[in-house]
C-alpha cells in the first residue's frame, strides 16, 4: 500500500511512540525471555494502534503524553499476538525478518510472548498510580484492554476453525475479522479516549469508530484482491482464489450461487493449482451475483459510519489527521 | 505426598473455590478456544494457590467471599502456565489426563492458554467495580498479579536455559525456583491480604511468607528425592540423579567438590543410564560434603522464617490452618 506522506503531527507522534518503546527498560536477563521481546518490538511495523490511541486522546482534548502508556500497551499486545500467531501459522518471516520462533525456538516464542502479554498489562499501571485518573477510569482502561485481547483470541480461534469448514457464512466471517482486526483498533481508540478523561459516551463512540474502520479495512482487503489491476500493481486479480483462501467475497458468492456455480467455485478453491481460466470464471460469477458491487458498497458504508462518528468531535489537528487517514484508507486501490 | 486430612474450614473453602470456578461462565464458542479452557480447569489439582488467597484474607480479617475473584484469578493463571508449560516440556499428561496440547493440538493449547491469561486478569475487575476497594487497593491487586506472572515466566526461562548449562550456581537455582514456584504462592497470599483491606505492611509480610514457603517446599523436594527410603515409599533414593536432573543438591555438591568428585558427579549425571553404584557414590559424596545436612538446615530455616511471619498475625481459625499447613509441609517425608 502506498504510504500516506507523513505530516509533522504524525512524525511527532511516531517519534514519541518509538521513544516510549525504547524507554521501556526491558530487562537483560533471562536472555532467552527478554531478547526476543526486544527483538519483536524492534522489527517495527506501522505502529497504527498506538498512533490511534494518541490521536484519540488528542481528539478528546487530552494530554498526549498521558496516553502514551496505553498506546505502548496496545503496541506490545499487538506484537505479542504476532509472536504467537507466527508459531500457529508456521510463519518464518515477519516484516522481512525471521519470526521469533524461527530465530530462536518455538518454546522461546511461547514464553517470551507470554511475558510480553504481562508486560503490556503492566503499562496500564500508570493509570493506577497517576492521581489524575479516577478509579473508574483506571478500571475502564483495564477493561477495554482485557476485552480487546479476549476478542482477538476469539477471532484467531474462529480463523483456525474456518480452515476445516466448508459452511462458513458471511456473518461468521464478520465475527472473525471483528475479533482479529477490529477489536484492537477499537480498543486502542477507546483507551485514548479514557486517557483523555473523555466521557463514557465519547469512549463508546470512538470504540465504535475503530470497529467500523477495522471491518471496512479488512473486507476491503478481500475486495482489492479480487479487483487488483495487474498492470498497475504487478499483482494478478484473484490471488486469494488461486491460494484457495476463504474471503468475504467467496463466502458471499457461495451463499448466492446456484448449484452449478457453487460447484465451480468450490472446485477452484479446492484445486492445488487452479488455472487462470477457472479463477477468471469465479471472478465473473462474483460480478454476475453482484458480490463485487455489494462488497464495495459495504466497505463504503463502514467508512461512512466511522467518518460520521468522527464528525461528532470538535475540530482539531487530531481530528483532521484521523479524517485524512479514513479518506486515505477508503480511497486506497491496493 | 500423604494429604493432610481436610478440616471443615478447608472443605468449606475448597467448595467455595470449586463453585467459583464452576460459576465462571466460560463461553461455549469458539469451541476450540473455550473447551480446552474449561477442560484445563476441570482436571483439578489441589487448588493450593486459591486456598492461600482465601486463608490470607481470613487471616487479615477480611470477608472471604470478597477474596474469591483474586483466588480464581490465581488459579486460572496457574492453569494457564501449566497449559503452556506442557507444550514446552512435551508433557502428554497432566494430573493423569491428557494435557491440552495432546488432547487437541499445540496451536489450540497456545491460544486457549492466552485467553485463560486474559480471563485471569479479568477476574480482578471485581476490585475495580466494588466500591469497598480504593483505587490504591485495586492497583495493588493488579500489580501483585502482574509481578507474579512476570516472575513465573522468568523462572521458566531460567529453567529452560539451565538445561544447556553446566555452570549453574546455587544462587541462580534459587532465583529460578523463586520464579517458578515461590512467586505465585507469594502473590496469592498478598492478593488475599489486599482483598481483606490489610495494610501495605501486612501485605508485604504475607508476600514474604509465601516466598519463604515456596523456596522451602521446592528445595525440600530436591532433598527428599536424595533421602527417600525405598522400603517406605517404593521409590529409590537419588531418582533425580538417575535422570540426570540438576537439583539444588547436585549444584551445591559440584560447587564444593574436588576435581575427582566433580568428575564423578558430572559423569553420573551425564550418563544415559547410570549404575546404582555410581548414584550411591554421588549420594555419599553429598553426605561427605555436608550437602544433605546443610540443605536440610536450609529447608528448616525457610519454614521457620515463614512461621515467624505468621506469628505476627492475630489468632484465628485461618491462622491455625496456615500454621498446620506449614508444619505439615515441613514434616513431610516424601
Amino acid at each position: 500500500m502506498k504510504t500516506l506522506s507523513k505530516t509533522d503531527l504524525q512524525q511527532h507522534l511516531l517519534q514519541g511512540i518509538e521513544q516510549g518503546l525504547h524507554n521501556l527498560d526491558i530487562p537483560v536477563h533471562p536472555k532467552t525471555l527478554y531478547e526476543p521481546y526486544s527483538y519483536a518490538l524492534s522489527v517495527g511495523g506501522k505502529r497504527i494502534r498506538p498512533m490511534l490511541t494518541l490521536l484519540a486522546s488528542g481528539l478528546c482534548g487530552g494530554v498526549i503524553e498521558d496516553a502514551l502508556p496505553a498506546a505502548l500497551a496496545g503496541e506490545i499486545l499487538h506484537n505479542f499476538t504476532l509472536v504467537h500467531d507466527d508459531i500457529m501459522d508456521s510463519a518464518v518471516t515477519r516484516r522481512g525478518k525471521p519470526s521469533v520462533f524461527k530465530k530462536w525456538s518455538q518454546n522461546i516464542a511461547i514464553l517470551s510472548g507470554d511475558v510480553m502479554f504481562a508486560s503490556a498489562y503492566q503499562q496500564l499501571q500508570f493509570y493506577g498510580q497517576d492521581e489524575a485518573y479516577s478509579k473508574e477510569e483506571f478500571a475502564a482502561m483495564f477493561q477495554a484492554f482485557s476485552k480487546s485481547i479476549i476478542k482477538v483470541c476469539e477471532g484467531q480461534a474462529l480463523d483456525m476453525e474456518f480452515v476445516d469448514r466448508k459452511d462458513v457464512n458471511h456473518q461468521e466471517y464478520i465475527q472473525m475479522i471483528a475479533g482479529k482486526t477490529a477489536a484492537l483498533l477499537s480498543g486502542s481508540l477507546k483507551m485514548g479516549a479514557i486517557a483523555a478523561h473523555a466521557s463514557p459516551k465519547k469512549r463508546k463512540e470512538l470504540a465504535k469508530l475503530g470497529y467500523e474502520m477495522g471491518i471496512a479495512f479488512q473486507i476491503q482487503d478481500d475486495l482489492l484482491d479480487a479487483t487488483a489491476d495487474p498492470e498497475k500493481f504487478g499483482k494478478r486479480a484473484g490471488g486469494d482464489i488461486f491460494e484457495g483462501k476463504k474471503t468475504y467475497l467467496t463466502i458471499l458468492a457461495l451463499e448466492r450461487a446456484n448449484d452449478e456455480q457453487s460447484l465451480l467455485i468450490q472446485r477452484t478453491l479446492d484445486a492445488d493449482d487452479p488455472t487462470e481460466e477457472a479463477v477468471t470464471r469465479v471472478l465473473d460469477i462474483m460480478l454476475d451475483l453482484n458480490v463485487i458491487d455489494d462488497v464495495a458498497r459495504e466497505v463504503n458504508q463502514h467508512y461512512k459510519k466511522s467518518r460520521k462518528l468522527l464528525d461528532k468531535f470538535e475540530s482539531s489537528e487530531y481530528k483532521q489527521e484521523l479524517e485524512n487517514l479514513l479518506i486515505f484508507l477508503q480511497n486506497r486501490d491496493h
